[in-house]
């Protein structure tokens, strides 16, 4: 399995095998990780003998973060085999993803590693070359002996993989890739260019990719939101599971994953005091809830925007002023945006800050603030502070800096969110990849959230590493409120 | 209509309308209390001339507070007849009934105020009675020279009400009422007492009441689980809307009413300092949240219990040692039940607390605490300290403190929930009332909950009054993220 | 000793000895207290036996609320005479006085308790009469077959009795008390009435009873400032004890007594939500930071104004807004002055006020908000809503709310600081007493605070009712540290 | 002035002033410090043109950041030379030193910057080479002309360049360095063997500086307690301003940039969630107070310890469990911390950690934990993870992480406070040192706080920056309570 290391994959690849030095930090901090991952860790307890996943393939396109590397050996563990790109340029963190190309056995003469495809600080094209070779599963194949494999699970988080293999398979079947449109984003032509070239290497390769596919089980909000609209206008390939919309996953890792990384990436930075300061979150759902509650607890002032009167009434129930971004741009310190929707902050009210605002994004994609207009302000001047921190010097004569360049700051200025949110993140995602694997007879082409006795079961495998002690129901009581001694214990419209 | 008034209704009652000073310090709260219930007030503003409620006759069991009246009021604003009963023995403000039996005009000659039948402190034989009374249309009949006339809508807290009409008319069906079985409780002896009484006085009371109603709406969790139960079973007799589950609802009232009047009632009942002691809150549903944030805001040390894994593990990441009761209970100094379980403190844990601890229940019924069991206890003792608190002498020799003799504290030793949250509540309820009344045929026979846009509908109508400024969506935004720019905004499993 | 009663000393008292059910519901409070102040009670313990306090005669004035009735039954359990009354005219208990007047053995036809002077709802003219009552101890005189009698220690809060002395005797020396001045507030005039009719019935009243006092013990900060300025001019006739500045009181009752007395009285006013309110804390010292910490718990968003720099940084970097009230008073929804200042809020802040914004003061004197200006606006109009609680009706059209008539609202409108705080209190006032009654040779006239081990003894004696563990240094460390083992541990500057 | 620079001052240094992308990155940064430190180029401002410490030679040994870049350019900037080491071998940022050593200007060819003497990871013998620089003013001498030069004031952090000075003169007076004895630490026998080679190299080095210094200006706890022992024992040198004991410093440094900086150094060493961890933190002083803060905002749950009965009384009234460590120890995830003593936490300690528990401290010294007594552990294996980031493999097979090898970990695992607090303390130090230099009458040997004047000015050029508006009294109520209308506002005992 020469093939399966990050230095046979390409010379272009800025790390190495051989630069063991990185590997073995990342080993270090994958045993370290495994000790905040007890959700994976127990999958790895319960099902590491029977294997389960033997006779998987799993394309996956997520973060290549430390947690990422211990989520693919549970995979592995499980009977999986594993191609992995990272879903954003610059979340991975290269000792993970040498550790994983490695193996747990480090040795670079026999690699027993996984075939990743990741590095902090990919371009477009880099970008979308990694997505395409957890694809190609062609060295699997010569080992099998097989003309061709493909993979018939697909872990994505955003949708990357996924749009991939739709619009592939569209374009094979129209026969043409479409010209570039005016309005076409930059990385959309990327996209496009990177489909006709596979076009014309193969007229049917994502065809067979598709048909190949048993599912997918997709991360996030916005992924999800893609699912839900290829099913409502009846594109959808194959069944999807949405593990977003798990409790133990949206609560918990769009809440408490933000509560913990959001400071962890303004201090890292930045190193400006949070305390005393006015900062405005644009957004109150979970993302929001878990933004404002980590800066009011760092002594920040927290002014909240919202358009849902709901989240809005209870972010004032809360405590935090709400008001539109226009009445209070000119005394806000930070900015945080994390809603999920685009143009949240535009350059006009770039130009209507105080000298040296922060301006940073939680939200899924960069467009949330307007970095294509600052980008093409006349007069406007980037200075590089340092990786990831940019100041914009304004022709105001006002400077603003902006985190990851608009991006995810939690990943790309720290290390997104901890092992531990992740482990019940990741927990779902291995048991929603089970689902789909051991019983497809149960989904049906369709999207879907992971039955509540599943959802109960991720919390349940992490509450011991916490200390919690679960009071256990009496056969009285359970059937006084109707449910089962064992749960599931709510019924499905329960909010939480 | 003369019998509109406490006085008339049974010479029993503790207040005369006559005592004018009563009904006139309640009118003065309703007036204040309006204040605080914008959403009630941009109701009779929206539908005050149009009166789609007008011949509607609603028969009403929920809490006789100074809130409920501004309920009432709007209620018959909008044109319907009423009649009320509480549906608790201890939560009546006698203020707000003898102000909404006298009617806004104050005058003891020709009352035009509503039939209300409350008062604190009602035994359980006057509570069922009084909850008969609001079916007893009799008056309404005599005065439009009708034979007989029922309610046509039922507005229910907790289903006593609606628990009536079906067991009623299930005796009437079965021509006789059972006798006492051996595990009854006092209560259900005299539901069975006055259902007797009426087959007696009538075959087919119960069974034509049943025909002419054209729904329920129901306020709280404990009443809606009963309501899921029938529905399951087949036996529900008329649609029934879920006003707990509308957000603006159950995570308010739940989590910020109980975060108000959780603390208010244990200060007004023991004066005891909060901050610095030990307090245990079973339970960490919405309930439990809204108990817990208040307790740790007074400076307490929280310890919370759960049964179910993911609101222990929620509990957990929001920094509450997760402890069964019997590990903990010799350390605590307030206990507080909110699980809407039965015996989640027992004698054994009454008999293990440190002496003078504080036992309180805020679930609906009072069976969280087994008061039964401690009321049959050997060597027990009750000492009244004042009304709703009593000190409870151990055979061991010590004491506890029992508030509101296990029921509701935050109504029985406080004045329940504050007028802005259940404005909120009620103004789901007016919806609901009017969904029911206006448009039945959208409602067969079944349980709903109000469509998103309403319950919307009812957070837009509380953020003026909080000085919350509403971000807009712009169309181009609206359309990034597939929702019409007026709302609805969410996915229905979306949880807030 | 039967006229050591209420119902002795004037028959204009509202209640009566003989109202037994008035007494022993007090008792039973103060029963309960007894469990919530265990530095009180430890005192009982050391020095109940050796009554170190026999021979004292203290006159008291301080609110006579069921924790003063602790604190007074603990000055006789060491020894001491006693004579009481409350220090504001809406502060009294009545059960409490009712308790003590009567005494432990409930007894009326022997009744064994101390003479008390207080009730509910003073008027100025019974304020007056009451606090000279304490300093009259005729009938101890008889009892004792003495010409006269006069009390040796005086026990202060806010030093109106401290105030008596000095200027009767002032006045006895200059033979005449001086007419009224024109800015004379109506208080001062009333005080000035009662010394004309002291001096026209003794010449030298004040002057011996000034010269009997070994000292005076005083409570709070207003009291303090008082002391230090007669000190500073040369006036102070008795040695002072500084009460409030031990850190077990001033960080302990006006931050955490705040905390928990100030949301109390809102909610037994007024009922109002807090949660999601706007409300202005007007002072950020240890009574504003306990009101902003108490309110935010609630989920209001608070706005603090200060005039001290460094206050008003600490409540920036606290994630307050700090403002100026004229910035503000317009979106405000709750008032609350703790500054110890006066006219904090002016009559012109109060007709820029919202419809129904409550006002109240947690300061210790009512001209924090200019009540007098009030009173004599031009066509504003008072409502009694209930007792301490009124609204006013402005001549612009809206109302507020004014709680307590802008006197201490935590104490009018609720029962004040509660029985564990003000066993910090308490406690340092007797070891207060302690020390001017047993070392008078270490304390010349001037004003003191307490050493810092008794400090220290005081927080020590309430750490065992919480479950706190105290971690012991070892005696390597303590020397590394330059401490004893015992304590006391801090630099006197040290701020805690 | 070329010997002014790094890469002059030893070949042993780590980077080179050629290194001018370090310098440039430094410079970034401390422009954009200068930001958030406004309290000192309001100095710099003020104090800009009239230069009142020409003349002054100042001696600083304080952590080489960023922010005391901005704290020696400030210095500079009125007026002063100043020779730089850093006091402690982890907390220098490169980057800052090689800015600073460049100067502002940026040329290598002619640096104009500060002789400094400070790097990342210094050994011990480093550190005090380094100390010894600052006293070394050679080339100063040179360029003057002059024989010998010392400096004129020390501005310290923690008491060693303090302490260097007494104990050289102390050893030149005996005419003897004393022999290493049995229980020296390793870093007192570096002390001496430098102080060794320092008096055979000349026999009065120290006693000269001694008599040339003006006094020095303290920053942390630790060197004031130094100074206080040395004031009470009679062996004070020179005066001394303990600048940690301003209000805007102790309260602000200690608890807030704590607040910030502790989870910054656990996120960055560690990555491991906070949120839902039982914490445990020694010592509830404003360290310990911030600390607590911080990690209950980011949802953990904090255990407090405490030797002083009143600091346990405040953790237990803000909602702290008290505990013992040994009652603990077993549950606990993280342990923080910062008492100022030694060996709070044991070996026996951390034998009964849980595995992977983290060990860190935020105490000045690293003997918090007995990492010496770790360091000889038989069996105990040392893993490094990253740098300042241990894997303590322990003879009972579990590990723990110990960050910074037990120094402080805010510097050496983050960036120590961040600018804004840094600018409260800077600028009292600045203040203190202008005290010192203009005004030497006013300050005897003896040990001084800043008068209260200065500490207001301190926090009101703080104010701004965060927006907060002032409110003035009127002169009515600054006589009042009897203050200039202008301040000081408080009493000096006044514990904010």
């Amino acid at each position: 399995m020469a093939s399966s290391t990050v230095a046979d994959s390409t010379t272009a690849l800025p790390f190495k095998v051989a630069d063991l030095s990185l590997a073995e930090a990342g080993r270090h901090q994958i045993r370290l990780a495994e000790n905040e991952m007890p959700g994976l860790m127990a999958l790895r307890e319960e099902f590491g003998a029977s294997k389960p996943l033997a006779g998987a393939r799993i394309a996956g396109s997520l973060h290549m973060t430390v947690q990422t590397a211990v989520l693919i050996e549970t995979l592995v563990a499980l009977g999986a085999h594993v191609r992995w790109a990272s879903c954003n340029i610059f979340s991975t963190q290269d000792e993970a993803a040498a550790a994983i190309a490695v193996g747990p056995d480090g040795s670079v003469e026999h690699p027993a590693g996984v075939p990743v495809f990741a590095w902090k600080g990919e371009t477009l094209e880099e970008y979308w070359w990694c997505t395409q070779q957890i694809f190609d599963w062609t060295s699997e194949a010569e080992a099998a002996g097989a003309d061709w494999i493909g993979p018939n699970l697909i872990l994505d988080d955003g949708g990357d993989a996924t749009l991939l293999v739709h619009r592939g398979r569209e374009f094979e079947l129209a026969g043409a890739v479409p010209d570039d449109a005016p309005g076409d984003s930059h990385e959309y032509r990327v996209i496009l260019a990177a489909l006709r070239a596979s076009l014309a290497a193969s007229r049917d390769r994502w065809t067979r990719t598709a048909a190949e596919i048993v599912g997918v089980t997709e991360e996030t909000t916005t992924g999800v939101h893609r699912l839900y609209e290829l099913a409502r206008d009846g594109q959808l390939l194959f069944p999807a599971i949405n593990v977003n919309d798990s409790v133990t996953k949206s609560k918990f890792d769009n809440k408490y994953g933000i509560r913990h990384s959001l400071p962890d990436g303004l201090n890292r930075a930045t190193d400006v005091l949070i305390g005393g300061k006015v900062v405005f979150v644009a957004g109150y759902g979970d993302v929001g809830k878990g933004a404002a509650e980590a800066l009011r607890g760092q002594g920040a002032r927290v002014i909240v925007s919202e358009v849902d009167p709901i989240n809005a009434l209870q972010a004032a129930m809360d405590g935090f002023q709400v008001s539109r971004i226009e009445s209070v741009v000119g005394e806000v310190d930070i900015f945080v945006t994390g809603t999920g929707n685009l143009n949240v902050i535009t350059v006009d009210h770039i130009l209507a800050m105080k000298h040296l605002a922060i301006v940073s994004n939680v939200g899924h994609f960069d467009n949330e603030i307007d970095m294509a207009g600052l980008e093409t302000l006349d007069g406007a001047e980037k200075i590089e502070i340092k990786p990831q921190v940019h100041e914009w010097r304004l022709p105001n004569g006002r400077s603003v800096l902006v985190l990851s360049e608009g991006r995810l700051m939690n990943l790309g200025n720290a290390t997104g969110h901890p092992s531990f949110v992740m482990s019940n993140s990741f927990t779902n995602q291995v048991l929603a990849q089970l689902e789909l694997f051991v019983s497809p007879e149960n989904y049906p082409v369709g999207v879907y959230v992971l039955p509540k006795h599943l959802d109960e079961k991720v919390a349940r495998l992490h509450l011991d590493a916490l200390g919690v002690e679960l009071t256990t129901l009496t056969p009285e009581q359970a059937s006084y409120i109707g449910v089962p001694v064992d749960g599931p214990y709510k019924v499905d419209h329960y909010r939480y």
